[in-house]
């Protein structure tokens, strides 16, 4: 059979400044040291009980990210993308608000948030791993309540639209905007929660029902 | 990193009396020797390109059966699945015509093609395997050319509403069927070629273009 290097790559996506951005951590070993890469590892038989768990593990330890939204992307192998020999790496997706990542005073450098349409000089085949990612992010939230991962709780109808359109990347129309968003059903009011401090009048509060804060609800027609 | 067990499955579906079929093959060696299971084996770091190539290496040497439609659908791992070890198992389903598997008289019993609604004593995670590509294979069709590859070609049309309602479970409408697949625009008219052998009057006869052989074409709207 011969060996095959199993390891495990997380592409960690969130929204700033309404443009879709990747998480990315400098690496601490060869090869690559000190480049800036999708955060991933090796698996651990003895402790990983899965590739899942793996990914989590990962998320934990380099980033101090606990179980967020997180899917399987796709597998990826070959002898080339990794110099270190024939490998496959099996990537995942998370997606997290971005007050999840912290303050944006990383002084040490050991993370960097770069936006998915700017990427430079990633390592072995990780702008390949991003781009099937960002393909699949933008596709599944075209029909999904996936984007409610990139926003934080609570929320209102119309930040939920900015955060659909950011990811889409075209306007949408309120009245069937909130008529998919009742279609999904996976939204719940906070009672007595209202925005405040702007010039509107203040909008109800919602936030993701828990049974939906790791799973997916599709709509059969689109966003 | 300890040693993680690297192997491929495939998935091989095709349509037989109108329902989804999966193709199994016996297994040669132990673990479960002579059980029926999905063909697979062993990524050959040495040999093999990636996942897929050994994928295509292994439909290739345990069927006989050269590049069919072929996609990855997911990466299936852990301590449990397979008694060697822990193990990955990156898994892809394939669509053919029926008249590609043979005239099913495999005397040997190397070979056994199941409904997949009624599959037992599947070995490893196999039945998960086989759940997670008709499941996959269902969503899919709903939106695409997919089960056109599961059509011998040259067909008519309504032989292909015919294969698109068995692998969907439900009658569609002839007159948006056929707006759909002008949509898809995969099909290209056979000149001068039509169906005979029956009462009703010659239908033309379809093939795939060949830039879609090996390609899927998307509706926005579904089927």
């Amino acid at each position: 059979m011969g060996d095959v290097i199993c390891t495990v790559d997380v592409v960690l996506l969130t929204l700033r400044t309404a443009a879709l951005h990747v998480l990315l951590h400098r690496r601490e070993r060869e090869p690559f040291q000190n480049v800036l890469a999708l955060p991933g590892g090796y698996v651990h038989p003895h402790t990983d009980r899965d590739t899942r768990d793996a990914a989590l593990r990962v998320l934990q330890d380099k980033l101090g990210i606990q179980s967020p939204y997180l899917e399987q992307l796709a597998t990826f192998s070959g002898p080339a993308r990794d110099p270190r020999g024939w490998s496959v790496s099996v990537a995942y997706y998370a997606l997290v608000p971005e007050n999840l990542i912290g303050n944006g005073k990383d002084c040490s450098g050991t993370t960097a948030l770069c936006p998915v349409d700017d990427l430079r000089g990633l390592p072995f085949d990780h702008a390949q791993i991003v781009e099937t990612a960002v393909h699949r992010v933008r596709n599944k939230s075209s029909y999904s309540s996936l984007p409610m991962h990139l926003c934080q709780a609570p929320f209102t109808l119309p930040q939920l639209q900015t955060v659909y359109e950011a990811v889409l990347g075209e306007p949408l129309n309120k009245v069937s905007f909130r008529r998919k968003m009742d279609e999904l059903a996976v939204l719940e009011a906070i009672p007595g929660a209202f925005s405040s401090g702007n010039a509107h009048r203040p909008a109800q509060l919602y936030q993701l029902k828990p049974a939906w804060r790791h799973a997916l609800s599709v709509t059969e027609r689109g966003i």
